[in-house]
């Protein structure tokens, strides 16, 4: 039997490791590895670290981890794959079993035939449709070609402002790689309600906006763009958008991705209404010689039962496996995803997995959020910082459906997140939660970790013991400027109390948790109360012993203090140096 | 109906967390916590950093997280719990549903009735059972009062050489909190072949080690101690062991714990032959009456199916809050553990969860491991460091038995550990771990994360693609004394591999992985061949390539130089500077 050759379209994340992973096993095969670019073979999640200069040199993305830059001479010395670069495919004959391509450097085009093939063609970045988006300075960072052009452009020293247009991940790790080490001016401009949005509900996105904004960044949201003009001579562009105009000397735009899939499409194979390739969990397409993988194919979504477009780097790599072990003659599915998330904004890790409470609503889910701010170690640790964690959980059923959370040490809030997303195929209860092994010690857990604690909360509520108010329901009851009868019990120590009660007067009320049940009789009875304490802990602990004296209406505000400051809803002067929410 | 008595006897852990939940969920209820000592509800895990003073001052053991003493004041004011310091419980009458209870200070006697009782007795430190171990100066850090008494003894500034008896966790942690503080001459003695066995196998054990002894500390293994002697003036001990007298100024012994159940026994509730109380899934004992939880009882491991002891503070809290939830008449129960474990050692944070290979061959299971060497993060991330991780997996069955790890970034290596126990209960295979959804950017994990690749080198490892060496076999028969046939082919590049050559001659090879299909001539085809790179990733390429030539018989040295190097099995003068195992 004559070798067969496999053909694969795509060489930045999936396409490599569909060949590699495909030689090892089968090394007799020829692999033909395509791609129309120049690079292949990069982390492009790289991009924005190479643009704020923490990656001094674009050919750290293209190398091994041994330091081999990854080009066609690479894959032809060290993986036996004939890596062609330059080369666009241009259609597949599924009759014949062949591509055409073009020789982007001749413009010679041949046709290539396969025994299997791999469409590995990845994602196109999504367009502004308005006009002015292709002036000069107006730019975007999708593959390494754009990321060199960006970075050469800034560093000609003429980028004194910049927008980002697009409030998603990339959107706002540009914002930090522009501001932080360039010293740009940076403004974000997000056309919905909330940064992060599908990825964080509302009140952990605030969170995450007010650390930006304390670095430098303006981040204007519900603004739609307009139109990008030529500036007015002091900076080179305009942005119009529905509320204003923003000079810049760059605009980046970032306003996601959609499946690149035409090539599959002409081809009549099998594409999802968003556009993005039907697969099987073998990751075969409508045709059962050609497979498909990564930015350009839909998943399973393990939590909501339904397929989405998720384009991440990782699950390229992950699915390039499967692919590889099955072109090979093995057997190997990808079953889906929980949809697991991380970014760094500046100092902050944010990291979700599962689905959001906005989403779970949508999906009909009667969906429950917990927020839960405590120390990431133990208390008593000398090092230990605050973590916000967030859990979504399905009332009826107490199923988990999501968690997210912010935390200073992000290695510490990633742990545990890939912990809750490692558990989400299985669909735990909150009973699994709160009973998860943690591997304890001070300096890398609590005695009862977050992880437990936020599940042991979501129980509390849902067992009606802790009756929550969110900081927002808190920002628009308390703090509204219309005549509301809404007072706050602060159970902390009148130290920690003092300049709120300075502020609030009457409205706010100090009675601490640990002489509450003496004090039983000052609480206002005719008001609405929110019960708050530093974290949500002490709060909790005095609503019982409300509910016991008879009180049986008050709320717990979730996360409290430290989430009000947290998102920048409650800022008192003077208190930027007081210890926050170390409960 | 009078409200029902619930007296819980140990107040450290387990039983303010039951006194607690019980209180908040049935507030009529009336809780009496005794305890026999001064001190109650303290974070015994931070007595090593209590000593090292890393904590200065004891009361940060037995605060709140907003800083208020745990006192039986403050159990009685803020949490509505008769606590009862000072108090021991001298036997149960179930009959009667009363214990004798004899206040210490006074000597007075009484009995107390309770409706439910709760054994919260914790564990007793085991003893050397050698002549001298009551001299001055041995002491143990099994409680608060102990503690105390190491720390007040090293203040006076006596300690200059201090031995520490015992190779387990406490013991690692002491060393660190002896020697890096406060300069003291410090020395560990285990009876065993390696440091924490029964959580590491000992090829990670040794890597651990030897940072210890980077860090100044001897390790001594495979010395059992004899005696304890006055020393001869200089220092005040001296360690008779079976190889050698060590002086010393402090002898800190910590050889485990052992449930504490007499009472229990005596009381004529179910104890297992090791010791421990037995209770059901609701932690029941064999009286329904009376709950037992922490370090007293036993617990069924997931993994293995058996009962074991696994005193941990974090299961103590949890267990609590199982049980203060039935005391209060809803349902729960603890259903088992995975075994999970963290350690900081000096720099290092160690981890682990599930069984280790020796323990999984003890328990009848086909054990294979795997050693993978990779960054933390993705490798061309500028603050990446090299993390270790081994997993423990069923040949036949694929299923995950456990993983272990260590690495510079401990919050890093524990989110993954946590992420592979959260798992565990499930009985996933390999399969679920190749696929597990790591959050991904590049600041927190690599596109194919380390738990993946790790699961994917045990995946290959078993089909017969990977064919593996541990580094100690590795030892055994390449740096044996005794002539042997073994050669290194090492497929790093020419500067890496030169030192190597140099020092061992013909019997390292170095043709670099991506010139080896060309020079396949060049392989000597009569030895027994080890390929070795920095990690074990490019020597797995030469694998897959020398098979593919017909030399089938190589294996592959896990975790390649850098476990070497880490493990200080092969250490080459003047290598400090080489970059280590980056790949």
């Amino acid at each position: 039997m004559p070798n067969k050759r496999v053909v694969i379209i795509g060489a930045v994340a999936l396409g490599p490791k569909v060949a590699c992973r495909l030689k090892r096993l089968l090394p007799d095969a020829e692999v033909i590895l395509i791609d129309q670019e120049e690079y292949i073979s990069y982390g492009g999640c790289g991009i924005p670290y190479f643009i704020s200069g923490d990656i001094s040199d674009v050919r750290e993305l293209m190398s091994t981890s041994f330091h081999m830059i990854r080009n066609t001479e690479f894959f032809e010395k060290t993986k036996g794959v004939h890596a062609r670069n330059r080369t666009r495919a241009l259609s597949i004959n599924r009759t014949a079993k062949t591509i055409r391509v073009r020789d982007l450097l001749t413009g010679k085009e041949e046709d290539i035939s396969y025994d299997q093939l791999v469409l590995a063609t990845g994602s196109l970045p999504n367009r502004l449709c308005v006009p002015g988006e292709d002036l000069p300075g107006v730019m975007h960072v999708t593959d390494l070609k754009s990321a060199i052009a960006v970075k050469e452009y800034i560093s000609t020293g003429r980028v004194e402002k910049a927008v980002i247009i697009g409030a998603k991940a990339v959107g706002c790790e540009m914002a930090e790689a522009l501001s932080d080490l360039w010293g740009i001016d940076t403004t974000i401009l997000g056309n919905r309600d909330q940064i992060l949005p599908g990825i964080l509900d509302r009140q952990m996105a605030r969170m995450v906006q007010m650390h930006m904004k304390e670095k430098g960044v303006d981040v204007h949201l519900n603004e739609a763009v307009k139109e990008i003009t030529k500036g007015d001579g002091e900076h080179a562009l305009r942005v119009i958008t529905s509320r204003q105009n923003l000079d810049a000397d760059l605009v980046i735009t970032s306003v996601g991705v959609r499946p690149n899939s035409e090539l599959a499409r002409d081809a009549g194979l099998l594409v999802s209404p968003r556009g993005a390739i039907v697969v099987n969990r073998r990751l075969q397409t409508s045709d059962p010689d050609i497979y498909a993988g990564g930015d350009c194919i839909e998943v399973m979504h393990l939590v909501t039962g339904k397929s989405m477009f998720l384009p991440q780097g990782s699950l390229a790599n992950r699915q390039g496996r499967v692919i590889g072990t099955n072109l090979a003659g093995g057997f190997s599915t990808f079953n889906g995803v929980v949809g697991s998330f991380s970014v760094k904004v500046f100092d902050l890790g944010v990291a979700s997995t599962g689905i959001s409470a906005q989403t779970a609503l949508n999906e009909g889910f009667d969906a429950v959020q917990t927020l839960v701010v405590q120390a990431d170690r133990a208390h008593f640790y000398p090092t230990q910082d605050l973590m916000y964690l967030q859990l979504v959980v399905d009332r009826k059923t107490r199923r988990l459906l999501g968690a997210q959370g912010i935390a200073h040490n992000g290695d510490a809030l990633v742990g545990r997140i890939n912990a809750i997303a490692a558990m989400l195929p299985y669909r735990p209860t909150l009973d699994d939660l709160s009973n998860m092994e943690v591997a304890y010690s001070p300096p890398f857990a609590s005695a009862l970790d977050i992880v437990n604690a936020t599940a042991n909360t979501a129980e509390n509520i849902l067992d009606g013991y802790n009756k929550p108010v969110d900081v927002e329901e808190f920002e628009k009851c308390f703090l509204s400027e219309e005549p509301n009868d809404t007072i706050c019990l602060d159970v902390r120590g009148p130290a920690n109390a003092a300049p709120f009660v300075a502020r609030f007067g009457e409205k706010w009320v100090n009675i601490p948790q640990e002489t509450l049940n003496q004090r039983m009789s000052e609480v206002p009875k005719d008001k609405r109360l929110f019960v708050i304490c530093n974290s949500g802990v002490r709060s909790y602990e005095a609503l019982r012993q409300l509910e016991h004296a008879g009180i049986c209406e008050a709320l717990n505000v979730q996360g409290g203090v430290a989430a009000l400051k947290k998102s920048g809803i409650l800022k008192l002067n003077g208190e930027a140096q007081e210890e926050e929410g170390s409960e």
